[in-house]
């Protein structure tokens, strides 16, 4: 099963709709709302009622109807299996992220990636730590984009980056999960690109506090999910810049395994329904690997087996902004 | 004015209610809702249309109230103001988290705290970037507590620390902001305590991204949120653990002052309304500092001047969860 989100114009203002598909004909999408407002007409509601618990049951953010668990999931699949064609979503509307996401939360769990990032930008092998624990840090949910959006330049980096990523959804929340039962709680996978100004990144992660301002400017999440039942294990992974290819990978070349990314995401601490997890860069994945850097409206497109193309086209540096003054440090 | 919210008992379980205080009587708590359902029947709305049109102005949610903007704003104003007996809240209610924070930052915006932990935990000077930049990381803002909340301990550690901050809770959202016109975005303080598992924290830290699991898995905030206007401009900040003062400083030894952390957080990406940023730890503001860590049971209070004490016990160590298992390394 597929599940998507796009925007709909209406005398309010744009609103977002989440849409469904079928695995049997995943460009078909459905109207998740409609085609439950329609369900409970044909089981006696009024239209306001109908229009009432559709709206209750199946709002524009992904993240609050994961907030109500299986009662969504449930009308959400009837919705895919729907034959109902006044619940078919109008073609050609403006693609949302796929997930508004929570919480997000970026891991480094592709061993080639660390290694050949950690030899290239620090001139030395990654820590030995990367080999005991799933280590992640928690981006910007607000800065995460969807498809077709243009990315900021921010007016503190000369060097911006992409990362070709597997993103995971979290639909069901938990703590303290044990990877057996960790696949549960996916709603499915996704096509992630954690966009990297390379310079601040790495000026940045010197005091210790992770990849900072070098991350939190943009991300992009789309085009689609898709459910685990729906795609074999390994997926063929390319990133596309201005058509020409400069990566391919596959998501079975992970290190740590996606249940274990979850059991340790959530061990100690809530993992909310509505969390993108970022599988971090796949080996080759991004332009540091490649000793390559992106330039001002590059169009990259990040395509992952089974889920789709995420495309972005990335803006011109912004002109002017804030920049702090350093201080002077003082005796202590 | 102050802010803060409480949990009252319904029918439909625990709800939220955010009440207001005025400076010259700052332990009368307002009901904002109430109040303002009160002043729409006074001004001819039917009982149902106030409360809806309450209920819509001033949800359980401070991050969410904090979307409308300066309707509920004017709300809150007139709610504090109001000398309505029956719109006093119940006395004795259990208080939430001041802020149900969107996402939360924390910065390390104190000299003295980051020259003392990087000479204590890492044996040297800290890195010149901390005197360039105001650098700053995400944590989990689903695992903020409120006052009096045990904190967990969790499972993978044996070491656990208090950090004595300042909140800032964002009130408007904003991007690129200047410092000149920042502290018009901030909603008011309160107070944060950064509670951290050191050993964790030091083993992460070392593969860069930050210090993850050290920090997620609990932070506390409260006990209420003060208007700028309505506090002196450097506080007196303390913490006792049992009882026993362990750590004493002031706001006005702040490196980078609030504003600049603001400007830099909106800097190339969105600040939302709701975000709660934490200045760092104040110099001397942790167990790390002094050579000391908490105990299971401990009893942490963290105190600044005009707006209150934040408590909170430790809960003793989870006795087993997940740990991953190390993975061997690879000819790359």
């Amino acid at each position: 099963m597929h599940f998507a989100r796009v925007a709909i114009e209406t005398p309010d203002g744009p609103q977002a709709r989440i849409v469904v598909a079928d695995n049997g004909s995943p460009e078909r999408w459905i109207d998740a709302r409609a085609a439950e407002r329609l369900r409970q007409l044909r089981r006696g509601a009024t239209g306001s009622g109908a229009a009432r618990l559709a709206a209750a049951l199946i709002p524009g953010s992904l993240s609050a109807a994961l907030e109500v668990g299986e009662a969504f999931l449930e009308a959400a699949r009837a919705a895919a299996e729907s034959s109902d064609e006044e619940a078919v979503a109008a073609p050609g509307a403006r693609r949302l992220p796929s997930i508004d996401a929570v919480a997000y939360r970026d891991f480094m769990a592709f061993e080639e990636h660390f290694v050949t990032a950690s030899r290239k930008l620090r001139g030395r092998d990654p820590e030995p730590v990367l080999y005991e624990l799933p280590v992640s840090y928690f981006g910007n949910a607000h800065a995460i984009l969807g498809p077709e959006d243009e990315i900021p330049w921010p007016h503190y980096s000369d060097h911006m980056d992409y990362e070709l990523e597997l993103g995971i959804v979290i639909g069901r929340g938990g703590r303290d999960m044990q990877p057996d039962e960790a696949l549960a709680h996916v709603l499915g996978l996704t096509v992630f690109n954690d966009f990297s100004a390379r310079d601040i990144q790495g000026r940045e992660m010197a005091a210790g506090l992770g990849p900072s301002k070098g991350k939190h400017f943009a991300s992009a999440v789309g085009p689609r999910i898709v459910t685990l039942d729906s795609l074999p294990s390994a997926l063929a992974m390319t990133a596309r810049i201005n058509g020409e290819v400069w990566s391919q990978g596959s998501t079975g070349t992970i290190m740590w395994p996606i249940a274990e990314l979850i059991a340790w995401a959530s061990a100690g601490e809530p993992l909310m329904a509505g969390t993108l997890l970022g599988s971090g860069t796949v080996g080759g994945g991004c332009g540091v690997e490649l000793g390559r850097r992106l330039n001002p409206g590059d169009v990259v497109e990040l395509e992952i087996e089974g889920i789709g193309v995420l495309r972005n086209r990335l803006g011109v540096p912004a002109s002017e902004g804030w920049m702090p003054t350093p201080r002077t440090r003082r005796a202590i």
